[in-house]
């Protein structure tokens, strides 16, 4: 697939999810910021692109496509090698039930504009953001314990664990500790040391999209 | 398939899908009710179905599976005909796109708990979940612009539609108007229409679902 063009934000985990896909499947795209933090998503530029003002969405052949979740499905249909949704009808099943826990009840709760609404108290936010990764991180541990191999389902990286991955990242800048010897979920902590040995992981990871200061 | 069982409960827009799914496609289901109000779905005995604490849950041979949207991809997968997702990837992509701008962006954030958790106050729990259903209604509109036909995306009810149609109803419970005179979003409100006359949505609907009083 040529001519794909990424609109994300270095420190967004849904953006993250989409970086992580397609450099694990090694497709080139072109990827272009759009800063959270000044208005630019909020623009009636990048609303003509996704009309809720989030981040990611991707430029394609066919026309812009938003939603991480349809994203990733869809490079994952487009260019199937390596796979992200696992070799059997229940596997993909446990694949998308875990990757739904972090993408639907727990990321768009701790979202920036929804912490905002509930309240303009640092510490509010900072409780509230908590209590949802907390109760979803502990959801997908217990779920997780039923499918994890070195990654979330089985021994292959998959859609779960671009869930996963980002979310840890949220949950550490929330406080909450993830690291080897003080973390609340043992098995996403290993599950995160295993991710971390892989190259797209690296490359995708928001340090090294962070813009220049 | 035979020996499904689904925990769900009648008001709930994420079983609404599921008992939509299987209705659409013929799959007979034995229906167990978990109520969201007497603490029923917070009990030790449903979070060994799901550590959320939600419904739905399907019951299945292989397990328990929860996540609305990986329940019925799984449906999808198992029993293919009528299918949910489209005919082309594109149009698969698209389908996705729709039902997560609900199924993600919207839904999760006006669920009870997070109302609850938001604010006790009655008016200002129906403010909050006003702003992120017209948010998450609009977004849909201006993107279904480019795909519907009779349906959310084209001729053909998809899971674009199961997502959208309970959350219609959810709008109309908290005093957005949908109805055909005053809507705000004709578009939906026309799609609505087309799908109010397929018999699987009658049978799905809460209103058949409803516990005597």
């Amino acid at each position: 697939m040529q001519g794909l063009k990424l609109y994300h934000y270095w420190r967004s985990s849904s953006s993250w999810r989409v970086r992580w896909a397609l450099d694990h499947k090694g497709i080139k795209t072109e990827l272009k910021a759009v800063s959270l933090l000044d208005g630019e998503s909020e623009s009636p530029e990048h609303r003509a692109r996704n009309p809720l003002g989030y981040v990611p969405a991707l430029d394609t052949p066919h026309g812009i496509l938003t939603q991480s979740s349809a994203i990733v499905a869809w490079l994952d249909e487009i260019s199937s090698e390596p796979p992200l949704y696992g070799a059997s009808t229940w596997e993909r099943a446990r694949i998308r039930q875990l990757g739904a826990v972090i993408a639907e009840d727990t990321q768009p709760i701790q979202n920036l504009p929804v912490l905002h609404l509930h309240s303009s108290d640092a510490k509010e936010q900072k409780k509230w953001a908590q209590h949802f990764i907390r109760q979803g991180l502990g959801a997908f541990e217990t779920l997780a314990a039923g499918t994890a191999g070195e990654f979330s389902v089985g021994d292959r990286l998959s859609w779960a664990d671009l869930c996963l991955i980002p979310q840890l990242y949220n949950a550490d800048r929330f406080g909450i500790p993830v690291g080897s010897q003080d973390s609340e979920f043992p098995l996403l902590t290993r599950i995160a040391q295993a991710c971390e040995r892989l190259p797209s992981y690296l490359s995708s990871h928001p340090s090294r999209h962070e813009p220049p200061a």
